[in-house]
């Protein structure tokens, strides 16, 4: 592991701060007439931060980019047990994230976070974005995608191939056995030393992939840079969908559906995200740790969507991971039921 | 512990199946216009049940009543380290467990579960039922607690002291620092020795006030009639308030409420509730798990209720351990406001 710089903190704060800036303008901008209302808040351990919620907005019916920057004492044993280098010590993490509800369920729902972590002797980047669409096209997939891939490549052409896999793993909901969406990158203990992949799951195909490209490195600038323009790869990647979608009509079976997927989200950052059990675990704040939870959500016993109808390939193809780019029978599927583009 | 009669399993399952028909006939007939449509399943490691659920009843909005008869190789961890005894047996569970969504916003939701549970050389009895008010009265939970008093009572007079206390401190979102709602009986891992708390918080009342009372004894049989007795109670402590309740009239403000509130239940079940947890871990049935989870939730940044208000006492009131029946206090309060009966 290398060094960091003397102003660490300082660097990844004002890293994070001005993602969520970036992000707030690029959202208030697209959606025309909802307006963030920022609220400051300190924690009583230590630091504190600055949440914005966008309500009823012409296309966001709720979003909060949450900013924090909090210290404390010692790591809760969840983080210990990934990282032990770091029991004992104090530890500091900045970070920003956000989670979109659109109104309309041709928009789908997004979420992103970056953040940076220092306990004693080490430190590490984790972050990433995900994509949640209720009636999903390949077309919108493929540019959240792309621009993720774009903005990892810059750093090292091997992170995407990792960090790919990796958000479809940790994004997945083992009790639905479905991913929360298309995915996006995932990324999290990133110290620039050993190999890639340092999540949980050894067995999966992240860990593999990241076996088969050896140990990697990068500086803490490396670093630095991706979160950088992993965060700054969302806009271009998400606002060209609401472009798309956000004139496509609806009616109450599209909305029902929307209401019902929203469901599944609670589902997942109520069960099974590591960042909401840790907020929770760490007295954080729970109105900004469950900003993420959706204005409106549904659940009804024991549904399925008719096989081949729209909300059917929803499960069928888009809450599974796949190739995204290279796949003709995926592409071919999805032109023949109409949700190519 | 004493020793269970040869029939045990039968015994018991045959209690969980005549309550689940006991209370769905009950609230069909308080409904009067809602049907309870059942569904078989069966679980692939052993086992199966029955579910059934009331859709857009006149006064239920969602409602479900589960059975389940399961058995497997080994208990999860979760269970193991409680009940030490039962590790590396094959184990047996038969339950029963209820979760109502009413429509109007003056009803309270409710939930009840009864569990028998067998693994090797241990067995023994859970369950409880606990009531969530949104707009509360102090006569409703009087009587949805007197009732469950009583059937406890009726086996043992110590009974009651602790299970409603150890209910206070299971049904807890830490998070809220608030109780589901308004309580009523909980208990687990009743052998018949021992003392009568069983739980993980060694520290709370329940464990003080089971020390107090020392080691308490009871037979199979006992536990089996607490049991019935509970489960019978739940009929008579919940009919009357839907009696009280089910024409007063409410609007949009109390609907949004109790959609807001919802989401509270929704938090409960999917962060803080061991049998949510233990279904999902054990590869359960996810349709009759989250049965559990309203047809409709609301979630709102920052929401407090203006002091004073209605919806202000339900957090100031009604979401913290109290003693409904003996504190002036209280019953002032509640007469003041007008929300004694």
């Amino acid at each position: 592991m290398t060094l960091p710089p003397s102003n660490s903190r300082e660097q990844a704060k004002e890293l994070v701060l001005n993602l969520q800036d970036t992000i707030c303008d690029g959202l208030e901008s697209i959606d025309g007439e909802g307006v963030f209302q920022e609220e400051q808040w300190e924690r009583e351990e230590g630091g504190g931060g600055r949440s914005r919620v966008m309500r009823e907005g012409r296309v966001f019916e709720q979003g909060g980019v949450n900013f924090s920057e909090v210290y404390g004492e010692e790591l809760p044993p969840s983080i210990v047990s990934q990282r032990p280098e770091a029991k004992g010590h104090k530890w500091f993490a900045t970070g920003t994230s956000m989670v979109l509800h659109p109104r309309n369920p041709y928009i789908p729902t997004v979420h992103l976070n970056y953040r940076y972590f220092e306990a004693g002797p080490v430190w590490w980047f984790g972050g990433g974005a995900d994509l949640t669409p209720f009636y999903p096209y390949l077309e919108d997939t493929r540019t959240f995608h792309r621009e993720h891939k774009n903005a990892c490549d810059k750093v090292s052409p091997e992170l995407h191939k990792v960090f790919k896999l990796w958000c479809d793993e940790y994004f997945y909901l083992k009790h639905r056995k479905e991913t929360r969406g298309v995915g996006g990158i995932f990324y999290d203990y990133q110290d620039g030393s050993g190999s890639l992949y340092k999540g949980q799951n050894k067995e999966g195909k992240a860990a593999a992939k990241s076996k088969e490209l050896g140990e990697s490195k990068q500086s803490w600038e490396d670093l630095y840079k991706l979160a950088q323009n992993c965060g700054n790869a969302f806009l271009p990647g998400y606002i060209p969908i609401v472009e798309r979608r956000q004139n496509q009509e609806y009616g109450e079976r599209e909305r029902n559906f929307q209401l019902y997927r929203r469901g599944r989200y609670v589902e997942f950052n109520l069960v099974w995200d590591r960042g909401t059990i840790f907020g929770l675990q760490t007295n954080g704040r729970t109105e900004s740790i469950l900003m993420s939870l959706p204005p409106l959500a549904r659940w009804e016993y024991g549904y399925k969507p008719i096989k081949g109808s729209r909300e059917y390939f929803l499960t069928d193809i888009f809450t599974k991971p796949q190739d995204w780019f290279d796949d003709t029978d995926l592409e071919n599927k999805c032109k023949e039921n109409n949700i190519f583009h």
